[in-house]
């Protein structure tokens, strides 16, 4: 630099950008007209005119008040005074390029350690030209180790939360809804937490007593959204008695940052089997102490998606398979080289892949097909125990044959029958301990978004419901095509402008859930965890533990919505849309006597309102005035008619 | 022959399979026990045990009294008395080989005549190998001219129904459910019928003065399979009667081909637009007088989906393009060098293309958006006209912009504005003239069977009836991969034995129907053609008519069902199947007051009886006996569950 004779400038684009109301992380624009401002490659007033030219083309549609905050980070950008000039020491100009000194890292998991030594640091520090093929040996047959993710530390937030455990009534929320699983809730023994970091705070857990309860935030590891704070029940209740929310606020991540050592240390802390069973896997709270086995992804900042994914980890995570389509959640699940999903202490976390578009609901079927076989396999060999075993083999061999088919209970029988073997030198007892792993009963899960489940897997997912198999399907429905940039899916509603619905989506929303009802024999679901967490809660319990196929449809508000109020505030998005009538929350369950519950209230929210507060309909206004009003009108209709239709669902489907 | 001292016998094996029991077209069997008895290729009496044992393998599972039939067949044709043996004659000694003779035909369509003189007439003679690759330069685009089967005249039948005209009622039945379209009803006016060739009979017509009627058969086309009989009204008041049908008799073919010539006749004649329209086109009678363009195709003598596509192309040929997936549909539709799908008097017929199997739908959407864009240019030339034209000019203009999306009117609005248009120089009266075939709405029709629509190409077919087009989907039902030889497909239902189902189907039959009615824009209909003829019409035509998607599920008996009364009464099946509840019919019209129609009454024959009439479901008992009786009576269930359904969507889709 110092020969280069380079001028180095620094601005405070963040502040610039809050100051001019396009928030701390809208930078770009801010940038670009200070290099030009700087760098004189054109005449300055032209680029500015270019700039707010362009400016206005893309965002008219969006509305005046976009436009404006765009001209007004443009100017401020260009703008002397915003502009801080470097100067480089004398020092520098002996300086030597000795590369990137990226700290090697240790621990348990030689696997990952391997990994993240030996590529994924490479990677990160631009060297990845540098790998040789021969690096590659150890992933030969594809596969990559579990939890990478949490060797990456970005340090992206702005803002990162910082708990104060005066007020807080230890929901669980925060947690619950972190799509990066950057905070926690941990209960502790008193021992740990007097062996806790100094400044680590605790409180008595609630409910079991001999606890101590905490809430830790992994800074380096936070995108800043804000969500935890955002839906805190604490804040919450001061915000209802007007005082300033105490309990979870964000600050600025430079003082915030000491926050690491806590929450680093209370991931090496057992997991409490005590607290989550007095409280109730399936609670929110309970839920909350269990291990998230998805962490770290390099989703968007509030991301919709990635709480529903994380919390189906927590509750199933340990004994997982999951077929991934492609979209975006193939590409936060596993951006090489950096894997978010990991393993819990024993080593167990999901078994992850991800496909093609449009052949997922087979990929997972087929994963569903083989550890049928090699469980049948096993089956007959355990009969044999059965038969012939020891009695604690014997006893043990049944009561993994009565729990064959039920994932929560198979798992401990399993155990109980590998321990029961020791010192069985059988063939049977052989071949079965040989292949221990696929003793118990998985969990086959099948992700992916509305563009691959309504359009372009819709063909193989309707095979594999059909099929009868006991797989669950999640669907995260951002009712648009979001990985590759916003293109109408069959998923898109009535009246939402995306691309190839430029002047607004004439025909509806396709009704996924109604066509996977006709089978009669699988399960199906309408969530959205904002609007009833409780009930998100209930749905993915009950869609795992049925024993047939299992159809999950998540509201999941994206960056492509343009909401307004902000991505920190998507929860309050999943309950607007639930409220206004938008989205409607209900549960088929073929099992249960009363087949059908429509979860959702009567809409009491103005519908418009809530499509007033997302660009992709605000807009349609600019994009196509001649029609919108009848295109509202039209998607108000279709809701109602929604309500209607499912509320008759209930006397269709009484027995 | 006389030069190898060649052995040469004949056998009557239609007269022994008929004294056997198995019908006179099963006469494989005979004929291949009495290759072994000439031959003595292995000991004949290992022959006979070794083939014996086959029957017994192969149909065991269909019942002792298949086994028993196909027994006698073997004896019978391993015995020397039904053999005789044709003595060589002397003169054979100095007889040339001078190759098939077969005679050139002539007419006025030079494009099928000259494909037949130069294509078909060699290949039907097994001198394909000797076409070379410039015979095809014709045909280099893929396409090959309509109605080249007309000149294949096969003469398989062993009977063929004789008409006698006394006792007829002119009900046109025999003509609506012919699968060849071997057999039409004819009006004609007193002139033509005094023209007729000798022995040509006629009555006068019902309902319009100044007709004769008359009813032709074309011997060397029909397969014999006396559907036409059977359903004959005439045939079934006489037997009401107790008094033996005389209306339509099946006799030996070698007694009726002189029906031929009247035949050959007939189909000279002009369609009798006046009768077509006092009758309306859209009765059961009246369609009969319309032209099938779809005739003498190689389906199955019975064939279920043949009268089904027949029908509608009596209806809309004239103006329909046909996108067809693969399977019989596009076996029988397109056995090439014998081209079914034909034209009229003017040369208009069925546009048909075959694509694959999976994207069917698709293909027949790509067509529709091509006529789009077509009559689109041709819209903007002739609202020209419109303004600047001719007053006649104007006038035809308006009219045809005013029906251009209506199929049934903007035909002939079509022709009125070609003839106005006749001396109009203007360049926008060229480019309409120059695209004049373009011009009038046409009919665009996706066929396909239930491997197709329920499974294979389902995701494009979903895609397109989400799209909203004006495309008419016909799905003919047979519940079965039938082209394949029998696999299951997701509408094959419960109970049903079917390849990759051999234990019986488990689970039930996918409901189609419903998933296209959750669309709430897409026209559905269930109609079997046998259980009400007038259900099936109404459904076609307001199909075609709705200016949105469409879907016709049509129940279509096959061979692969095995009905025990045989193929002859597969219009009595698809009536059987309705009183029995097992099939089920009904509309759904988004643009009705009454949107959904339940057109089944509630069942009341019996619902094992049907089943125990089908081989499919009678080898039930023989494939899986411990589980036949807890199959036959989920079927019952899932059937009866589906009309308290049906029942219920009355209500739930009540304005």
């Amino acid at each position: 630099m110092y020969d280069h004779k380079i001028n180095f400038y620094i601005m405070n684009g963040s502040k610039i950008g809050v100051e001019v109301g396009m928030g701390p992380t809208r930078i770009n624009t801010i940038l670009q007209s200070a290099f030009f401002n700087i760098t004189k490659i054109i005449p300055e007033s032209d680029a500015i005119k270019f700039m707010k030219d362009a400016a206005q083309k893309t965002y008219g549609r969006k509305g005046q008040d976009v436009v404006d905050k765009n001209w007004a980070a443009i100017d401020a950008g260009a703008d002397p005074k915003n502009l801080i000039r470097v100067e480089i020491p004398e020092s520098w100009k002996d300086a030597k390029d000795e590369g990137l000194d990226f700290k090697k890292v240790s621990g348990d998991r030689k696997d990952v350690i391997d990994f993240v030594n030996n590529i994924q640091l490479k990677v990160s520090s631009q060297e990845g030209n540098t790998l040789k093929v021969s690096d590659f040996l150890p992933y030969v047959d594809g596969s990559t180790p579990s939890g990478a993710a949490a060797y990456e530390k970005r340090g992206i937030a702005v803002n990162v939360p910082k708990w104060d455990p005066a007020a807080c009534v230890q929901c669980g929320f925060c947690s619950l809804v972190c799509p990066h699983a950057a905070i926690r809730t941990v209960a502790l023994t008193e021992d740990e937490a007097a062996k806790a970091p100094e400044g680590f705070e605790v409180k008595d857990l609630n409910g079991v007593a001999g606890y101590k309860f905490s809430v830790v935030v992994s800074a380096l590891d936070c995108t800043g959204c804000g969500s935890c704070a955002n839906v805190c029940l604490a804040n919450q209740a001061a915000i209802r008695k007007e005082a300033k929310p105490s309990t979870l606020v964000m600050g600025a991540i430079a003082d915030n940052e000491f926050e690491q050592k806590f929450f680093d240390y209370a991931v090496t802390l057992p997991v409490k089997e005590e607290v989550v069973e007095k409280l109730k896997e399936t609670s929110i709270r309970g839920s909350q102490f269990k291990q998230p086995l998805l962490e770290f992804s390099g989703a968007c900042a509030g991301c919709g998606e990635t709480p529903y994914v994380k919390l189906i980890t927590q509750l199933f995570g340990d004994r997982m398979y999951v077929a991934n389509a492609t979209g975006c959640t193939s590409i936060w699940g596993n951006s090489s080289p950096s894997t978010p999903y990991t393993v819990n202490a024993k080593g167990q976390g999901p078994a992850w892949d991800n496909s093609l578009f449009e052949d997922n609901a087979e990929f997972g079927m087929g994963m569903s097909l083989a550890q049928q076989a090699l469980r049948d396999a096993l089956k007959e060999q355990v009969e044999k125990i059965a038969e012939s075993g020891s009695d604690d083999a014997k006893a043990a061999a049944k009561e993994w044959i009565d729990t064959f088919s039920v994932g929560a209970t198979n798992g401990a029988a399993s155990d109980k029958l590998v321990a029961a073997l020791a010192g069985d030198s059988s063939d049977a007892a052989k071949y079965i301990l040989k292949n221990k792993d696929f003793l118990s009963k998985k969990s086959q899960w099948i992700f992916g978004g509305d563009g691959w489940a309504f359009d372009i897997g819709f063909g193989g997912l309707d095979h594999v419901l059909a099929s009868g198999r006991d797989v669950n399907v999640l669907v995260v429905n951002t009712e648009v095509y979001s990985n590759t940039g916003g293109q109408s899916s069959k998923a898109t509603p009535t009246g939402a402008v995306a691309q190839f619905a430029a002047g607004g989506k004439e025909i509806k929303q396709k009704d996924l859930a109604s066509i996977a009802m006709s089978y009669g024999y699988v399960y199906v679901a309408q969530i959205s965890m904002g609007a009833d967490m409780n009930q998100t809660m209930k749905a993915i319990a009950e869609a795992e533990a049925y024993p047939g196929p299992s159809l999950i449809i998540a509201y999941a508000p994206c960056i492509n919505h343009g909401i307004k109020v902000g991505m920190s505030k998507v929860q309050d998005e999943e309950k607007l849309a639930v409220e206004a009538g938008y989205w409607h929350l209900f549960r088929f369950n073929p099992s249960a006597e009363k087949k059908f519950s429509l979860d959702s209230k009567t809409p009491t929210k103005g519908y418009q309102e809530f499509l007033d507060g997302e660009v992709r309909y605000q807009s349609l206004r600019k994009a196509n005035p001649e029609n919108a009003d009848k295109l509202y009108e039209k998607s108000a209709q279709n809701a109602k008619e929604r309500y209607d239709y499912l509320q008759k669902l209930i006397d269709l489907y009484a027995n």
